[in-house]
């Protein structure tokens, strides 16, 4: 019975990953917490918030000439909604489509039952239990990246899964593209930070998948987050733009704290939220009608007794389950909830929090979970151990998504025959023809007896976690990348690089 | 804005427990996995087991007796059940019941969308981060039975917290029924190890409720692990015989392991549970008609690298709500799940498994949730400090089945009209209205920023939880126990221990 580890994690990702396209897929129902009367509520709250209130886009005519001829009423930089128009403009989007990696064995598809998870994002911190919490840097970006790639449950490479904050801040995405396509083959995303640097990254899509590729298929993905309360400014909408425009896709994401950039109350803050991203997607459709777009969601609340964010709290949950609902009704493919937490360490606090959330992600049906790997610290600091950690547990979660079959063999009738009352079912025919497939083998969570584990060194989690990330980074093997293209991605870095001053706030 | 500790703990509780009887209210749909297409198809399942396999009853002549009456297939010990006959019995089973509590305000109702929360059960050991691992003994007992007490989130007193390993194993039950009677008011369970001592347990109650009261209330529960599979011995069949025969509620719970005790696939698991737990409701049935049951559900796998159960699973999450699904059916107050976890101590492992199994205890609609606190190393150890976190979380759970409230003034139209796009919340008037009651104080979650929790020791959630059982059990104090009562169940105790021989294994 008993296997190696090896034999046990390779196994795992057989059985679980679908043969064509990587991504979980959900074979379970969504949990819908709110009844139809309660969402259409929400809706027509919205619709009136949107024309009563509206939001504001700043700095950007281009926008704001698209509003008018839409239909919508502009006034100054502020833009109203006649009910309508915007449920009216999404019917372009679609409701499922691909995201290409390199890699055609890693194209994720978004939407349907399709489940994607990609590492945390933004953060300008990492840690790790060697040397303590400090400034991320490319090394440390560069090495995220290959641990990603190593993760049979992670999906996707993200984006700024930390700050290189080493380098110039005009010039570090270039070298974050150039990580994404150079240490791994996933899908990635581009930098948002401001348009000619969303246009840099497309030009460095289209190096590595061909121009005539990338104006016919979406290849990035990029997290637009919004200004909330009911602000675009000129860096969202302006990245908005240029990622549709290219027919790339942007994942529209209202930031949404209740208590201080929403309404101190859960569905006021989930109407906020719903009534923004649909303003983000619909723009997306006025510059390309057909741009893939997705259904961003990221609403917590403040802790009133520190003025701070709070996460993987019960509210949020909630607000995840409506969001999810909210999305399929308007028909977009929908990012929601990751593995979130305050905590400053990988301890129970974090894994409390963060599986609070994740749980709440993958029932409310959400089809891609960025932040789903490594947060700490309300996205200030990338964890190595907590990386690790949480892709474990998107293991877990992939055998979750998968359910539980109803097929003949797996009632195991012939199983209590043989066994019977009071015996046992370690050896029965049944248990050894399935046993190596029956359960998902976490491999950072510990079963051995108090004793076993008390004689090896007594690890907490964390400090398994911590052999496991520098085990990985030991085996980790670089995809294959060709020549000519690696010279061409790196000729257009160096051409960048020296056209631009360097600038570092 | 901010608030101090007390006052935020305050507030909690005073606006989530509902007034007239303690417990939490599920105002949230539970989460049905399981299509009614596979539930008739594991109900089939299950009746043909009973027909063709069966269970058996180990010296237990009175059970087999009533089991013959009842047109049950009995021969030697085994018995078999034709179709419908258990359901039929199960019709005398109360849907909905209340346990009393010697503080009437703390009577609990079991059933419907009540969900009441319990200590872990069972443990021989407990552990805190000052004195590490050790063997429970009556002082540990009387620390924990405090310490449930103190918490607003933890609605019953549990029953073998840990094992008082100090005293005798036939008398020891006398211990902790009397501590349940003197150092909380809260609903208990009593002994199951021998049917002489659920006797005991329940002469302890008749003497603090009276015995006409006991006679037609439930005011005592006890907890019946079965010999899975398919068996009942004498220790097992006996106190469920003499808990119903008193109108008290046995917690019939099959002990499913799949691979080991249940087949290694968790629908057979689920089946064979299911099964189990039929039988042991109708036996209550065939004593006592009315008399009240609990479904009780404990399903897990076995970890196939080390041959220990595992805890915190995706599988066992699943096979919650399946389990939640069937006893809906059945029409039975369900046990389902707890802070289920492997891990010997309170770190990241432990509350990424707990919280997993509490979520799918919760959504699949648990009546009772024994196990919610404390609970280490596959239920080997009572952890001080798990246990305050695991009732911190509690408290999130309360407000997490409280739901979203759809009322006009949530939506806060008036907080979007003030602010409008670009402002904040914070001071609003809306804001100012709701905050103190609008999110969940999680006590011993750390929200700070990074230099101020450095500052202050950068502890970590275990270390705060020390500090917090300290200071609970330090502001500890006793309810009120009438003194004529503490008298005779001292002199009854006293009287019983002198009758007996010590036993110590």
């Amino acid at each position: 019975m008993p296997a190696t580890r090896r034999r046990h994690t390779r196994r795992n990702s057989e059985q679980i990953k679908a043969p064509l396209i990587s991504g979980a897929r959900r074979e379970i129902p969504t949990y819908d917490l709110m009844h139809d009367e309660g969402l259409e509520l929400i809706e027509a709250r919205s619709e009136q918030l949107l024309q009563e209130v509206g939001v504001k886009f700043l700095d950007d005519p281009e926008a704001l000439k698209l509003w008018r001829a839409s239909g919508a009423d502009v006034s100054g930089d502020r833009v109203r909604f006649p009910p309508g128009l915007l449920q009216n403009l999404l019917k372009t989007a679609p409701r499922v489509f691909r995201q290409h990696a390199r890699n055609p064995a890693r194209t994720v598809e978004l939407g349907g039952n399709n489940v994607i998870f990609a590492p945390a994002y933004g953060m300008p911190f990492v840690s790790d239990l060697d040397g303590g919490r400090r400034y991320g840097t490319i090394r440390d970006f560069e090495n995220l990246t290959k641990l990603v790639y190593t993760s049979p449950w992670l999906h996707h490479s993200g984006g700024t899964t930390c700050e290189p904050t080493d380098l110039p801040v005009n010039k570090r995405h270039l070298d974050m593209v150039y990580a994404h396509l150079k240490w791994t083959d996933k899908p990635f995303m581009g930098s948002v930070t401001a348009p000619e640097r969303a246009a840099d990254s497309i030009e460095m899509a289209r190096i590595a998948f061909g121009s005539d590729f990338v104006d016919r298929n979406c290849v990035i993905m990029a997290n637009i987050n919004m200004n909330s309360p009911l602000v675009f400014d000129y860096a969202m909408s302006g990245a908005i733009r240029t990622y549709a425009a290219a027919g790339q896709c942007p994942v529209i994401v209202p930031f949404v704290l209740g208590g201080a950039t929403a309404p101190v109350s859960m569905i006021a803050a989930v109407t906020q939220a719903y009534s923004e991203v649909l303003v983000g997607c619909a723009l997306a459709q006025l510059v390309r009608p057909g741009a893939p777009v997705i259904f961003g969601n990221f609403v917590t609340s403040v802790d009133l007794k520190t003025g701070s964010p709070s996460f993987g709290t019960p509210e949020s949950a909630l607000a995840s389950y409506v969001a999810g609902q909210l999305a399929r009704r308007v028909g977009l493919p929908v990012r929601c909830s990751g593995a979130f937490t305050s905590s400053k360490l990988p301890d129970a606090q974090a894994m409390m929090e963060s599986v609070t959330a994740l749980h709440a992600a993958v029932l409310s049906g959400a089809n891609f979970v960025l932040q789903s790997a490594g947060w700490l610290e309300g996205a200030l600091t990338l964890s190595y151990e907590k990386l690790v950690m949480d892709a474990d547990y998107l293991g877990a979660m992939h055998r979750f998504l998968a359910g539980l079959t109803l097929e003949d063999d797996a009632f195991a009738m012939d199983a209590f025959a043989e066994v019977g009352p009071g015996g046992h079912f370690f050896g029965c025919a049944h248990t050894l023809r399935h046993y190596e497939t029956a359960f998902y083998d976490a491999e950072l969570s510990d079963t051995q007896a108090f004793e076993n584990w008390s004689e090896k060194g007594a690890a907490d989690m964390a400090q398994r976690a911590n052999a496991k990330w520098k085990s990985s980074l030991k085996e980790y093997d670089a995809p294959h990348l060709d020549e000519g293209i690696d010279e061409e991605l790196q000729a257009f870095m160096a051409r960048r690089k020296e056209q631009l001053p360097d600038i570092w706030h």
